[in-house]
């Protein structure tokens, strides 16, 4: 009876055309929900969560994942190192299992899955089970086999997600592997009792910026329209931006059918620069943050060449930004923790109304499975 | 005197179209001339090359390079992982610098630099250096900025490489890398001595090989006839074959202005494969080693959404796959350890041939430079 009820809600799109845009407009409340599970808003602590290791005496975290997820473990990269100075290795399921890579003993693995169910992900982890290291996974469904086989799971608290493409599950799994990255930070000695209750207000303000960044509709909505003409694109970032773009870029390829391609910012004159003309729009996640003046930099060689640049950043970035873009959209100034939270909501913005454009099937798009339960 | 001369030497292409064109097939010499730099044939055996650290010494090896090195380096770091048990962290140079990762006391760096001048490349080594690991580099020109700035080079002697598109610097890295990783599994006490004569002798073999690569000249040009015509591809591989995909999209991208992805096989299905249709030829580096059965069922997920494969595969691989591909590039069957060094050249010559069609400079492709000494 409860799981019947359950389902006929799950089916539910409310008053949205498609479960995705549905899933993008629940992220404010599935984030605040996943983040109270973690953090004492309170108290402006973390909370004390039971684990499988002691973070103060690994000395790596390895982690692997597919897809979207591994994209969410990517950003996860960058805060480990830089909150709690714990080195992260980090691969796609389907290369970590077959390198049978040396796994230090004082080590711990993470492994990231919306259905828990991941084919290549699993075998990582079967891998890892065989090197004796302890386990912990963050998945969207509790009673998965990933879930089941770990020494401990960090639930994100996303709900049922339907739409192929990853959205709200993603956007949660970015807030727990913040929020233990900061647990992290503060176990190693690291991040100080003040640190910690400015990373914790901070992160608690991740819904309220994501409920401004679904006012952005429109503006997206119209770019969207002139991005549904085109074959290709590059969507760039440097830092935490950089798996975001690769983010981006996956969602226009999962249900847009465009080939967008995410690179590192800097890589850029490395190669793809030769492919940049007029036909080839840039798609630039530039938060002002550390990194920014030398993505600014990048965007000019763009211009130079004549490409047209998408530049997605904040108040303080579209000021400084000396750039001619296309267009730019203007998020509000957020604390560097929570940027990729609350920038992948107008990334996702863009590959729906994109898609919804072109007429593709939106829930589910030409040769794609939720769960991807084969190797 | 001596310089005026060599310089006149260094811009004659000989009876070749481009330098580009002269510099793929001084490949089976070069590769030659390094390999005996670090490894002795007679004996069967690798050098005893000064280094400033002792591989049985370390836990670790911190990667970094830019563009066609970086490439060069992750190859390697299936070798090292899997000759030498010796693990290996690599980024981007544009990333390592700014991610300031915590290095451990007992590892050391290692740089890939064909100019010696890559700034990003610097940049990331004079972090390491700020850090008091060990420094090595890998490098084309021994006066250098990076070679000077390191505590040992490890030169590639493939002579000066005028093409931007880099080609026989990319191959020499990795002879240098695969004698280094098998040097390090020695060391390491991983690799017998039995098992590093039969090593040697694999390696004194790529050039004979590489000279056989060559001479699929007429069926790679017939095909890049085709490949001219399209504006996308993907690129897939997986292990050693994963990053030379990437190598390969790299190639097309730089002289051939194709828009060309490089990705884990074993990621297609989560997202690519959305964009596979008959316009999107998918070319599909898999000798015949520990992955090939894996890839040939990715290579059938491609089919079965009527996607076009160009498969470059060897014999057994060719006899095995039971695909049907558009087009099959045979090689010969070739030890494990060289075949990214094999494999290279079809990927070189296909990104060749095709801009030669497509009527390109070459040499001189739009918006790049031989040596980014920006950031």
């Amino acid at each position: 009876q409860t799981k019947a009820r359950s389902t006929s809600f799950m089916v539910d799109k409310g008053n949205h055309r498609h479960f995705m845009e549905k899933e993008i407009h629940e992220q404010p409340e599935v984030i605040g929900h996943t983040l109270a599970h973690y953090l004492d808003f309170v108290e402006g602590r973390t909370r004390d969560i039971p684990l499988p290791f002691d973070f103060s005496q690994i000395d790596r975290l390895s982690i692997s994942a597919c897809g979207t997820a591994f994209l969410a473990g990517s950003v996860a990269r960058y805060w480990f190192e830089r909150y709690a100075r714990l080195p992260v290795d980090i691969d796609v399921g389907s290369e970590f299992r077959y390198r049978e890579m040396p796994i230090s003993p004082n080590s711990a693995a993470l492994f990231i899955s919306q259905s828990g169910e991941t084919a290549d992900t699993l075998a990582s982890l079967r891998y890892c089970r065989s090197q004796g290291v302890p386990i912990a996974a963050v998945v969207n469904v509790p009673e998965s086999t990933i879930a089941r086989e770990s020494d401990a799971i960090f639930p994100t608290l996303a709900g049922p997600e339907i739409g192929v493409a990853s959205t709200k599950a993603f956007t949660c799994q970015l807030a727990v592997l913040a929020a233990l990255a900061v647990r992290a930070g503060v176990q190693r000695g690291h991040v100080s009792p003040e640190q910690e209750r400015e990373l914790v207000r901070f992160l608690s303000e991740a819904p309220r910026f994501a409920t401004a960044a679904l006012k952005l509709d429109d503006q997206i909505e119209k770019l969207a329209r002139e991005l549904s003409q085109v074959k290709h694109a590059l969507y760039l970032g440097r830092g935490t931006s950089f798996p975001l773009a690769m983010e981006g870029a996956l969602k226009l390829k999962e249900i847009s059918y465009i080939h967008a391609e995410g690179y590192a910012a800097g890589e850029l004159k490395h190669g793809p620069i030769a492919l940049i003309d007029e036909n080839m729009p840039v798609i630039v996640i530039a938060p002002h943050d550390r990194n920014f003046d030398k993505t600014v930099s990048n965007m000019q060689e763009v211009a130079a060449r004549g490409g047209r640049i998408i530049l997605i950043t904040d108040t303080e970035g579209a000021r400084r930004a000396t750039i001619n873009a296309m267009e730019t959209i203007i998020l509000p100034d957020v604390p560097e923790i929570i940027a990729p939270i609350v920038y992948a909501l107008p990334i996702q913005m863009l590959a729906y109304f994109t898609a919804v454009f072109m007429g593709t099937d939106v829930d589910q798009p030409r040769n794609l499975a939720k769960s991807v339960t084969v190797e």
